[in-house]
């Protein structure tokens, strides 16, 4: 098939680079920490200006939540619509103290851009918009239909996203959806994404008396709320990494032979990984495969448990509090809300004076990787990027892909541009700036080969 | 027998009584925080100043922590001896936000003060000085030759207390102890105490990768710390309460018949302990009686549990360091030593990537009950108190007691003065000030009653 000829728009977007960098700077430089509440709707307003600019019908839409930021811009009535996802809130900072550089304060060092939210995921959608923007600079329209949907609570598991896109459909009618987020593999090589684990988070609030103790006079007697979640977690998964709440597997999708097959050809070195994360011994959750574990096993993870005395030297206290904080990575065909209701059993059986606190969640997602768009895509990431992707059947993370498979019922594409040692939702935060230009080039590749090549 | 006069002194201490209050108040301002090493030495000179004025021999004595001050006043050659111990540090106040009053600026209400370390210990030493200085005030000298000592570091586990007596045995001797901290019975009553639990402290620190990573992108494959701590800790005590870590009972020895007697006659009003601490229901540790599980079986505590995420909302984060800070209550024969050996041994068992850091031990100590000082000590509380203080065979809390029992090889006594409600090691410590002038009286009584009825 004909190359669609992207010197143009490439010779642009290198015009531009320093201007692009300079605007991805002040972009950042704008907290919007969901966790917080703190600047969504500032962001949220720059977003619709970029978009109205670019001669987008755009607007922030009011949810339960925080506000959807939705751009549309039809070029064809029957031409293909693509909808590109992202998220315009980020990670809470802390701990502020690890930061080489102020979260909110962009800094380059090394050709590497350090800001929170950077790689995550503001770095990202920002190249898909200056990705429309050169592709509207050099030829006065896009290739094709473009629906933009910026979300701003990603972060808090989009809560609101799924009864949002239920409510919307119709002005979300697309034939696929494209969302840059998350590292390329950790070899380097980009990648297409056919889909992500889901997520769901909950807390465990374990009480003891109305005021910490002596632990000398009351220990022994007074129940501490430490020990109770440190018993209670330990009948939820084992040493092992098996997750030992009654059920949990039970709908667990095992990989197809293609998925097998992709999985197989991925580069792997074990050695790197763990020498980069200074580890002497990776998790062998169930003994299985890495890219299994990671793809296609779900997870429990504490993220934070926090009770007690924590300061310095000893203290003979005994707490009356503790909490601890934890996610549960889904994949097909778990549910949030079975599995959840799963974890509200277990804790009921095993402690049943501890809170159980669930979050909102977020499905698992997939689609087929013979699906009609993977080979444009595949196309146009090479021509930006001079290299094949790989093909990887899911992430290990999660954004809401399913409101696309399973709500819209479109195949869902992700695309991510950003290096894999981005620490995203950790201190330090970074994007390479070649990343992001590259990024750049790659969204205004995709839509120009998607409405080359594909029909509606 | 004969009761000594002690109206001329109680007089003296009525009158007094407003003043003590704020000489109480002065002395509890000063903060000494041996886990901060924040007011130690400024402290150490005020209570030298004070024993100096009293006529004592004393001074501040190095150690390889903070200072003993030691003072020392010989009446008679052939006198009875007793050694006063009591401590002058305190614990950290945090959490400052639970706090009514600020810990540093002492605050009456409802008549009791509230100040970090009013009860334990320095209200309580405090009423052993002003009955000193009472009966010098009024008879112009002491009924016994006293040995005042007061150590720096008693909330850090009295790492160098055992060492000091060692070395300084012949300047300690005496032919009792009389320590004054910890809170009379729950039920009001004043008691002498026959024994103390000992303690260890220890940390347990994991470490994962070199930051915090994502919990989708490293679920399953990179270690968790926090999982690590709750593994750990579930095969060292189990959900029953039962210590699990091998020979950990080994030297635990029964109560007595005449400890048994004594625990019987004990006061015990578990509903009103529940009622006060908010609690449906008490730790019934491998289903021992109450007193038992007070007194004669070890504990092991999570003083604090801190890793990852403890911040608003939620956090899908896979932490990278976790720390577990834990103490243990010894009984008679355990010993420290021997304990901490044996948990560095199960560590190394069970997750030998975990560090163990053991902290300075405590020994257990007992006295029997049946000794001769204790019906003039008992009279003499009689007479300050008007009624008759509970035989308790050991307290749950640990004073180094054993330095008085195991090393200089005499009998150690504990006649607390303070409410049993004093919040000690927590925040919104108090001491009722009834309670403090009745200390005063008790000092006075029973160094009286023991010079009286006492032969060396």
């Amino acid at each position: 098939m004909p190359q669609p000829d992207l010197t143009a728009v490439f010779a642009h977007i290198d015009r531009q680079r320093e201007s692009f960098i300079r605007r991805l700077i002040d972009y950042v430089r704008h907290p919007s920490i969901s966790a917080y509440g703190q600047g969504i709707e500032e962001v949220a307003a720059l977003l619709i200006d970029h978009l109205t600019a670019l001669g987008f019908d755009a607007r922030a839409i009011p949810t339960a939540g925080f506000p959807m930021v939705l751009g549309k811009r039809i070029e064809a009535p029957d031409a293909l619509t693509v909808l590109l996802y992202g998220h315009y809130d980020v990670q809470p900072p802390d701990p502020l103290e690890a930061w080489l550089s102020p979260p909110f304060e962009p800094t380059i060092r090394d050709g590497r851009l350090y800001a929170r939210g950077v790689g995550d995921n503001k770095g990202q959608h920002f190249a898909q918009l200056l990705a429309l923007e050169s592709l509207l600079a050099v030829y006065g329209k896009l290739p094709l239909n473009v629906i933009f949907l910026l979300e701003g609570e990603e972060e808090l598991g989009s809560p609101h996203i799924a009864a949002f896109v239920r409510e919307h459909c119709d002005d979300l009618r697309a034939d696929l959806s494209i969302t840059a987020d998350g590292p390329v593999h950790e070899s380097g090589q980009s990648c297409i994404m056919f889909g992500v684990r889901g997520v769901i988070s909950f807390e465990l609030r374990a009480r003891g008396a109305n005021h910490d103790l002596h632990s000398g006079n009351w220990g022994n007697i007074a129940p501490n709320p430490i020990w109770q979640l440190v018993h209670l977690l330990g009948t939820m998964k084992n040493a092992r990494g098996e997750i030992t709440i009654d059920g949990l597997y039970g709908d667990v999708l095992p990989p197809t032979d293609m998925d097998r097959a992709a999985m197989a050809a991925l580069p792997l070195d074990v050695e790197r990984i763990k020498a980069e994360l200074g580890l002497t011994a990776l998790d062998e959750t169930l003994h299985r495969p890495f890219y299994e574990r990671l793809m296609f096993q779900p997870t429990l993870t504490i993220n934070g448990l926090h009770g007690g005395y924590g300061g310095a030297g000893s203290k003979t206290v005994l707490p009356h509090e503790a909490i601890a904080k934890c996610d549960m990575r889904l994949v097909e065909a778990q549910r949030a809300d079975d599995i959840l209701a799963k974890i509200a059993v277990h804790v009921k059986k095993h402690a049943p004076d501890v809170e159980f606190i669930p979050d909102a969640g977020m499905e698992p997602s997939r689609t087929p990787l013979e699906s009609r768009f993977t080979e444009p895509i595949r196309a146009a990431i090479i021509a930006a990027q001079g290299n094949a992707p790989l093909l990887i059947p899911s992430a290990g993370g999660s954004v809401p892909d399913y409101v696309f498979t399973k709500i819209l019922g479109i195949p869902a594409f992700g695309v991510p541009y950003a290096n894999h040692d981005e620490a995203n939702h950790a201190p330090n935060e970074n994007m390479t700036l070649d990343r992001f230009i590259s990024g750049i080039k790659t969204g205004a590749a995709m839509l120009t080969y998607l409405g080359a090549h594909t029909d509606p």
